[in-house]
């Protein structure tokens, strides 16, 4: 330990290392529950590639894990120190380098906000899409780590397809490039969508080259009510098989309603079953909107309320936004699913989680990017009461089996981390799982990475 | 050899083996000049994935080299055969196996040709975005082979981003399912996208999960003519800066443009340096082209004629497809780069090449996915004469040496193949190319699958 600390002062600034066990237990772990997290050794923050490339050198040469960290907002704990790590915080690496209109790129260290970026790029009239709803807090980095989504990926897709180029930083200290800056390119194997979602265990990302498109024209909200969840879902189906481009479509069940009320007195309807909200940001939005709108009645809402103005819309996406917030304050804890389905799987994946919720007494609201068949069931439940505790982890684990069931995935966007690596096995099966592991063994032969996330 | 075809014979129905040496012979490369090609043992045209996998089994026991084939028509020798080798070509697992509208996906054999996709999810109102200007022959499996993109990119995207899940019969013959059905999924690494453009040397796709979207408007295509190639590369990015998202944004250098007419007879303007197709298919694309007009005027173009109706259209776009076997006709040979620059530096990508050409006392005419900044210079010359064939090996070269050093790639969708290996290297750099060997050593130990391919 005295060694480690040496070694990596020989090469950082005094005020890039924490080590007072106070301030280092305070980064041992991200937003999710359930999940076991060590002490640091030490935290380190580092500002250039070079200091990157020194911890890791040291890291290797010591044979001491490295957990890389963002703004630790992740729900599956693969940002959770191990005791003994070094927990690398890439936050102090927050520069954005260049942004290109002509060639609609941007280049940004992994510490950048997302909205920081989007807010610089929107100066220049392009945009940023990737849009977790933790957009005011999370990093590229950690958008990169966990590949991860958001409102708008309906429309304009997730992080990996944002992400061109990538300068990592390998286990050993090696510095290595992949990808590119142009708009296409097929030289040898696809190594930036590798590091896309691989949860900080393959290297460090240090820099990033992102695609950027033109902004959009703002977008226009409708909120639609609905009697029962499988009719909104219907309502999805017909949306989306009609060849409708919404930039958004969200759906809040009752619970997630009711929650978002309590917390932030927002006047959304208390009695509805299920609240959908479809955007565009096309030329004539209140014309699409309109036929939208068609398709809801015919699907059962009882409510179809166009959004009057951008202020309107903006409130009703900030409701959407503050869900799993909402959901926090039903019980003393969450833990929040992420299964993804093919949308016309989406209505039973709603109607079975609600069936889990009865079978094991548990409140659990759902949320979900609706477009994409994405959901966010919330399981709430009381810490302090051990029996509430098991039910809530036996139905967190049975949605995903509902969800694989029903050709899903256990996770649209969240990532695997320590909650779902044995759901993640069984994902992937046996062959798939052993390629996985071969890839991991290629790029860090020691097993320093980020030990003991994904598998 | 009577061992492997004895071994062949045992999991596969008599029609499925070629032997006959003037048959296997047609099958030995692909349409890349300059590529060596070994005679193939033996080509299999397995049916059904079972026999992929006895294809692969006995491939394994007998350590004999497999090469995977689509349609040939691969321009970087990629699908060459090696001696002694067994040609595996998907061709006849041709069946489209399911298309939703509600999912928007398309489930596919390998062997289905892109343009029969296309047509059979057309009918449902969906369409599959890439579109290489070899639609009509070319397989779904070569284009996941090498990543191919094509016309629409610019607003699509390439092959890799409508990929979703894969079923690969790894090199000993066991089965891997990656991805998903499903919008989103970040379940473990993106396997999928590490398949996409791996040129057949990490296992055979079996099946293939694409994504749809809604068939777009009929766009209609503009032609501006420019006195230079540089000033219509200023007119690209110009027309990227403020924000135009055309559905395509093609270039054709005169020579390109003289090669077209004298093969087909199609009244371009012979007198023209550049001309520069910009197409939109927005709910008004009339009022997109006059915009997009005016900045080409602003550029310096001579003439803008937007054409008057999808028929015209077409033509200008088949134009635009037959160019590259338009110069084939110039001399006897055409070796044909695909170096992608970012858009901004376009203008000196052509420069560049043009005075490659007079260097090199050669033709080589450039046609160009100019939008996405991806540039095919084709260099003709006459293989029957050693000087000039050398001429044209060196001057391919010295094009992708100036693409990388104006920041770009040597290939932006053709791939590396056996034409390329030099380049890649070069590319990647000595730890990216390591990482590369890496992967490929964890999914064919033995390498059989594809030898001597990118590496
Ligand atoms: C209120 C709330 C709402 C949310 N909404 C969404 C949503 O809509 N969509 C969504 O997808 N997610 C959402 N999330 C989850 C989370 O915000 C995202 O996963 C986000 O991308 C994490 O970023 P971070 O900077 O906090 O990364 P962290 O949590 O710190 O790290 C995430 C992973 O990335 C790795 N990592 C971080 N930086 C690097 C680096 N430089 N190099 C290598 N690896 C690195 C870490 O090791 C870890 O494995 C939400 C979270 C909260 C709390
Ligand atoms: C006139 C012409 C125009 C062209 N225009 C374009 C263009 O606009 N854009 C573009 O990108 N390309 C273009 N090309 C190049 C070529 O058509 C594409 O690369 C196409 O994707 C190749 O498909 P194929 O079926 O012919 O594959 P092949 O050439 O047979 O194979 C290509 C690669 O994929 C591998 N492969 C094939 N099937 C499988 C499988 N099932 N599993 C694993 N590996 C497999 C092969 O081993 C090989 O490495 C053009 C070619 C021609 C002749």
């Amino acid at each position: 330990m005295d060694d480690l600390l040496a070694q990596l002062r020989a090469g950082l600034p005094a005020d890039a290392l924490i080590t007072d066990p106070d301030v280092t237990a305070s980064y041992a772990h991200d937003m999710a529950s359930f999940c076991a997290a060590g002490a640091p050794a030490v935290v380190v923050l580092p500002r250039t590639v070079e200091q990157v490339q020194h911890v890791m050198r040291t890291a290797t040469a010591l044979r001491v894990p490295v957990v890389p960290q963002g703004a630790r907002t992740g729900l599956s704990g693969a940002a959770n120190a191990t005791d003994g790590c070094i927990v690398l915080s890439l936050t102090k690496m927050d520069r954005i380098l260049e942004i290109s209109a002509v060639d609609r790129i941007a280049v940004v260290e992994p510490g950048v906000i997302n909205a920081t970026l989007s807010r610089a790029v929107a100066e220049q009239g392009l945009s940023y899409p990737p849009d977790p709803s933790s957009w005011e807090m999370c990093t590229i980095g950690g958008n990169i780590g966990t590949a991860s989504g958001g409102l708008c990926c309906v429309k304009y897709g997730v992080t990996a397809e944002y992400v061109l180029g990538l300068d990592v930083v390998l286990a050993d200290g090696r510095l290595m490039t992949t990808g590119r800056r142009t708009a296409k390119g097929v030289a040898g194997y696809d190594l930036t969508r590798l590091f896309v979602g691989s949860e900080g265990s393959l290297g460090i990302v240090v820099k990033a080259v992102l695609a950027l498109r033109p902004s959009p024209p703002r977008q226009l909200v409708l909120a639609a009510e609905f009697p029962s969840a499988a009719a909104a879902c219907d309502a999805v189906c017909r949306i989306m098989e009609r060849g409708h481009t919404p930039s958004l479509l969200e759906l809040m069940d009752g619970t997630t309603i009711r929650a978002v009320n309590a917390m932030a007195h927002m006047g959304l309807p208390e009695t509805t079953e299920a609240l959908l909200l479809a955007a565009f940001d096309t030329p004539d939005p209140a014309a699409d909107l309109a036929a939208v709108g068609e398709l809801c009645a015919a699907a059962g809402a009882t409510e179809v309320v166009p959004a009057e103005d951008v202020a309107e819309s903006e409130l009703l996406l900030q409701a959407r936004r503050l869900s799993l917030t909402a959901l926090e304050a039903v019980r003393s804890a969450t833990m929040i699913d992420d299964v993804c389905v093919p949308r016309s799987r989406l209505a039973a994946m709603l109607d079975g989680t609600a069936a889990i919720a009865e079978k094991y007494g548990l409140t659990i609201g759902v949320c979900a990017h609706a477009g994409d068949g994405n959901t966010h069931p919330v399981v709430c439940f009381d810490q302090a009461d051990p029996d509430e505790s098991r039910r809530a982890r036996e139905s967190f684990d049975e949605i995903m089996a509902l969800g694989l069931e029903l050709g899903g995935t256990i996770t649209g966007e969240h990532g695997v981390g320590v909650l779902k690596k044995d759901w993640l096995a069984r994902e992937l099966g046996p062959v798939g799982l052993e390629m996985q592991r071969g890839i991991k063994q290629t790029f860090d032969p020691l097993g320093l990475l980020n030990p003991g996330k994904l598998f």
